[in-house]
């Protein structure tokens, strides 16, 4: 179906690229056929590192008339095997479109590469007292190219929203070979932004990025991070709801139940406080002017309330240190689980906030029923909760098993497959069954317009 | 090329509909035949009025079958001519189809019908301490249906965002007349949230809404206004950028010049301080648990940095009857300019935010190279500029001139034809002479996708 990178393709690749760009050898191209995600890999035959948006275009033309498979690739830490070249063909990195090029201060405005460091924006950004506040848990390893691909969303999504609320401007390329771009250093848009929205969270299906514009927002003068133990999990939702309730406007609202924060102790290695009880951990920013003491105040309140809903303490951790302390175990979660349980799979279900507490009374009835533990954190401010089974040696039957029935729990819920991994490679056959087939019907209808031969990221999503 | 509405065709829908939902008599259909934009009038041929889902289903059946035109119709105060039918047929207004379905409190997610309007899902929000902050000008005539198909904005989407930011789930019908939906009462959502986004910002070319979700925020505990006047326009747009220096984290950042505020003193009758000089409007909401003294430090800051920039004076406005007064003058604007000076013509051009200086000197140039006043007004805090020119009788080609003179000045900053408005038929000559024409031809393909037939509101954006 797709052609071979035979060596004259190798050798035509390497006229637009140059040699020190196209990689063939095992060795170097062994790292880019796996992601995040257990179990899968699939070897590219080559792999190309494009310097610059004429390359892409050039490797998407030569691609789309030879007919073979190209399939972006950013920090290579989805959790779906989106990034996996399943049909062969190229792998394009933007490990060597890695710049960011411009920051407008007057204009609130980043433009940059695909393959920049989603952190590495925000480093930037604090320069100039601005603030880029997507911050999935791999901020040092993804790349703002790969969020874009897949509207990337993270902690502090509760105040602050996704990726698909900065990406304000794009350049691509099509499965045609069709440059195309909308958007620009604009905040609202209302001329060219329907396709752009479009293409983010299309995980490469329907087009390659080349060149992204984000938008910065103010960065908060002060921070702080509420600790809140809970002896009962089902606790934890019920502070979350009381928080909400009183108008704190929290930058995150997170879960870390008690196997979370086992895994998580014995990773680090890091002394957990209570760390036999479930975690509630809020972040609350402010903006400019505001005291110290009413910005006490305000954390008192949020204190008081978890006390009133059943927490068993709480820590305020104000200072740099504690914050960084905090973070380096949030965001450890994945690969603790992983390393120290046993990872069987790890989905990122997403239901209405109200239905929480019964999402997790539903992941624990399947652990009872099947032996195998849950370890549950995420986004409770949101209703986009991670959910982890784990154990070794799960047979392929049995997990197959539980992810349906936790799809299945999250839809009855009336909530969805995915609140920010995306669909990639490990949903596929769940979107198809339970998305609805009208939708599905126009997306593959779209993606044809958009990638007629179906050569980006082929495979994906259905 | 469309098939005209035969008496045959006219006792069909009504076997649909029900006879009271079918208008056809010029009494009961001419005030269909236009919208808020000037100089547009185009009758329908009958003006339906769907009472649920399923009729609006079968009328697109129907539609199809017999291949006439359907133009969805929400409030009617576009400025683009986006809800008039200009190629006759039906126009479909949902003035029945009116009702908030569902207020989850616990998921702070409403759930209505597409003729809601936008006003009333505020104060029923009101009443569970919640907030829906998207606030047109329009804000009590228009509908959250209108608000979804132009992704409409308003004053408030500098802290809040745009109506694409809370449109969380849709059940709509497209041009197959196949029905389809996505999203939900979710937040958060990477399973399909891609042509959610897509059809938001379409104007009815792609599907017609007939049920949406739309997630609600905390309601600010606190809020008010702070206008300073300006003796040199040129000087807000600098008070604004020292705003944004503060973090304040600001609702409304507005300007409204001296002949905008001459315009609004006529026509509300209100008595207006200062009005021989143009306004900073700047709107600040807080959470929750903030002391009184602690948001008047934050009120007081503010105004300093006014003062710091050249203000003539600052007025802080928190009750609530201070508060409707600037809101009844900043939301007349619009019929203001048009009575009392003449409006040849709104435009909503946007701009870096950085460039919004440039733009106003733009203006001013040609206004004077005309001989035309402008009103310049709109949202400096997103680069989102209302630009008026005023007088009567302009000779049509006078008009052309200056509508293309102010298109290319935004564009030439990196701008856009529209920040909110949208295209409709008003811009579409422009949006395909200056959107990059790879866009235009992968919208027009999607088009095709969604709506073979071209039944779907036929004649606008492209």
């Amino acid at each position: 179906m797709y052609r071979k990178l035979t060596e004259k393709r190798i050798k035509s690749l390497k006229s637009i690229t140059g040699d020190n760009n196209v990689l063939t050898e095992t060795a170097d191209i062994e790292k880019y056929s796996t992601d995040e995600s257990p179990d899968l890999k699939y070897m590219p035959e080559t792999v190309l590192t494009p310097e610059n948006h004429r390359q892409v275009l050039e490797i998407a033309r030569y691609a789309v008339s030879e007919k073979f498979a190209l399939t972006p690739r950013g920090g290579g830490t989805s959790l779906t095997g989106s990034p996996l070249p399943v049909s062969g063909g190229a792998v394009i990195s933007f490990e060597k479109m890695n710049n960011i090029l411009d920051i407008d201060t007057s204009s609130r405005m980043a433009v940059l590469q695909p393959g920049v460091i989603t952190g590495d924006l925000d480093r930037q950004a604090a320069k100039y007292g601005l603030f880029y506040p997507v911050n999935p848990a791999s901020l040092d390893s993804c790349t703002l190219g790969g969020n874009a691909a897949t509207a990337a969303g993270g902690a502090n999504t509760v105040r602050y929203g996704t990726t698909r609320n900065y990406l304000s401007g794009i350049k691509a390329v099509d499965g045609n070979a069709a440059e195309w771009q909308a958007g620009g250093k604009i905040v609202k848009n209302s001329t060219d932004q329907q396709l752009l929205q479009l293409v983010a969270g299309s995980e490469g299906t329907l087009s390659i990025f080349t060149s992204l514009v984000f938008r910065l927002t103010e960065r908060p003068e002060k921070n702080a991070w509420i600790i809140a133990p809970f002896r009962d999990t089902a606790k934890v939702p019920v502070a979350a709801a009381k928080i909400f309730s009183l108008s704190l406007n929290p930058t995150m609202v997170e879960l870390m139940d008690r196997l979370t924060l086992d895994c998580c102790r014995k990773y680090t290695g890091e002394k957990i406080e209570f760390d036999e009880y479930s975690h509630l951990l809020i972040r609350l920013d402010s903006g400019g002017h505001l005291s110290s003491s009413a910005f006490q105040d305000i954390l008192f309140t949020a204190g008081q309330a978890c006390l009133q809903a059943g927490a068993e303490d709480v820590l305020i951790a104000e200072s740099a240190a504690e914050q960084e302390k905090i973070w380096k175990i949030r965001s450890s979660i994945h690969d603790a689980i992983k390393e120290t349980c046993g990872s069987i799979f790890e989905e990122d279900v997403t239901v209405p906030v109200g239905q929480v507490s019964q999402l997790l009374t539903e992941a624990r009835n399947i652990s009872e029923s099947t032996g195998y533990e849950t370890a549950v954190y995420g986004h409770l401010g949101d209703g986009n909760i991670h959910v982890n089974f784990t154990g070794r040696n799960a047979p392929a039957k049995k997990i197959k098993e539980m992810k349906k029935s936790i799809f299945e729990a999250a839809l009855k819920l009336g909530g969805k497959l995915s609140g920010e991994h995306g669909i990639g490679l490990t949903k596929k056959d769940y979107f198809c069954r339970y998305v609805d087939p009208s939708y599905v019907n126009l997306l593959r209808k779209v993606k044809k317009q958009f990638d007629p031969e179906n050569i980006l990221n082929p495979g994906k999503i259905f």
